[in-house]
């Protein structure tokens, strides 16, 4: 929940400043919030998690409401530093979320617990970039999915070796995937050098 | 079935300036004639409409077919002007039943069926300016799914206090959704500023 | 098989010249390879493809992580003309695969197994474009997706005229598309200007 509402705030500041109306701002902090997961529930053939429980569309619907009233409020430097920080909690909770959905169905592992839990962190940031003719993450050098893709690797391999600890084991792989975003948002890091190919001159 | 041939249309309208070839005009007429109501089949688990029934692409299919070969006609500005009401009207009509069908099957009361009805107005529309790099609706202030989302509310309203009245109330916010619209093309309306984040400086 | 390994290969390479991480490069390898059958098995109601048989995201993965190690081999001219070869086959391959396992489950016959035939052929592609801001094929003048319009259309004909020769059918089309878009890649064929609407002055 605390991720949907981060999902949703930050997608709608990282348009107020474009100018988008009100309309917009809900469809896109809706998408942003509950694209991933409903990525992961289609390819998984699932009910879409937030038909069966409305209150996740409620919550998404009245952060991005709540924020296009006060867009000029969470703009502010020190609020926005901090729901970065919100934001990736959340993607590191959705992530290991959807890996421990997905493992707990038994389906296609060891390989698509990871893919759909990475899908469900980055799905609905990139749907939002997409609609919204941004570069998407892919293009960029931040450091957010490679962190989210470790933690997932991490969560499974200890799933596999030591499924007594899975809750344990969540929060920590969830904790890791947060710590790694957040010391790359604390000190601006980015994917280092020799994990991106060199450009041909 | 008018809606669907509107869709399609007008979507190989607005590519042919730039010039586009047979193959992509239909894909693309086609895609944006059935592309929402596809994503609202595949998020409802209900097998896809076009699969149940060809005609739709057919008609689709021949739509693109019949404005890729005559776009100068189509392209002429009284016949231009008069299918974006009849797009407009098509809009409506997509949103309306897709609201009823959901609402039908009563996944997820009450959002549920307002989310769905307004994917099924603008999700063709958005594929089509996302696989053709446009700027999406999302992006623009024209008053196209501010009234959609407003006459899907008004129609699940009035189905939850007047159920009997099912028929009449959906031929009204049909025509609720089609008179805004027709509204906002005749007199060049935009969304108004109130409803607009300001562009900080 | 040769299909997923062309397609991931030639979408890292086909990005590796604006720098991208390899988290990127993975994610976009595997995308490309799997995104149209993807879209075709969520339309068709059946489980993923790769769900049931991950030998074909390892395949995928280890493909693009080759090529992002090796992105400078792969990109040398003459690898890579043979690789636009390999990837025009993958298409052929893909598509008549996809013709046929769709006229098998009887659905929709006969327009969505030639519509799915080009969705796999090419979806995977344009998921590709869209997520990175490219132009996708669908905007360019390449002669890529009408060769496979034209075979998945010529296969569904003779699936319905001589039944008893699928095989050898499949077979035809198959070297009958790669045979256009080879000859195509190898004299710069574009699409003919009488399939181009004009642009107006």
């Amino acid at each position: 929940m605390a991720g949907i509402v981060a999902f949703a705030i930050t997608a709608v500041l990282a348009l107020a400043p474009g100018g988008i109306d009100l309309f917009s701002a809900i469809v896109l902090g809706i998408i942003t919030a509950i694209g991933g997961g409903t990525i992961r529930d289609l390819i998984l053939d699932v009910p879409v998690f937030w038909g069966l429980d409305l209150n996740y569309i409620w919550v998404a619907l009245a952060a991005s409401v709540a924020c296009f009233a006060a867009h000029s409020l969470f703009s502010r430097k020190e609020i926005y530093g901090l729901l970065l920080y919100v934001d990736g909690f959340g993607a590191a909770l959705f992530a290991i979320q959807a890996v421990d959905k997905v493992w707990a169905l038994g389906f296609g592992l060891p390989l698509v617990p990871i893919i759909l839990g990475v899908v469900t962190a980055i799905g609905g940031g990139l749907l939002r970039d997409v609609l919204t003719g941004r570069p998407t993450l892919l293009m960029t050098k931040e450091l957010y999915a490679t962190p989210v893709l470790t933690g997932c690797i991490l969560y499974v391999v200890i799933l596999y070796l030591l499924p007594e600890y899975r809750l344990f084991s969540a929060v920590g792989c969830c904790l890791f995937i947060f710590g790694i975003r957040a010391a790359a948002i604390y000190w601006s890091l980015s994917v280092p050098d020799w994990l991106i190919t060199k450009v041909r001159k």
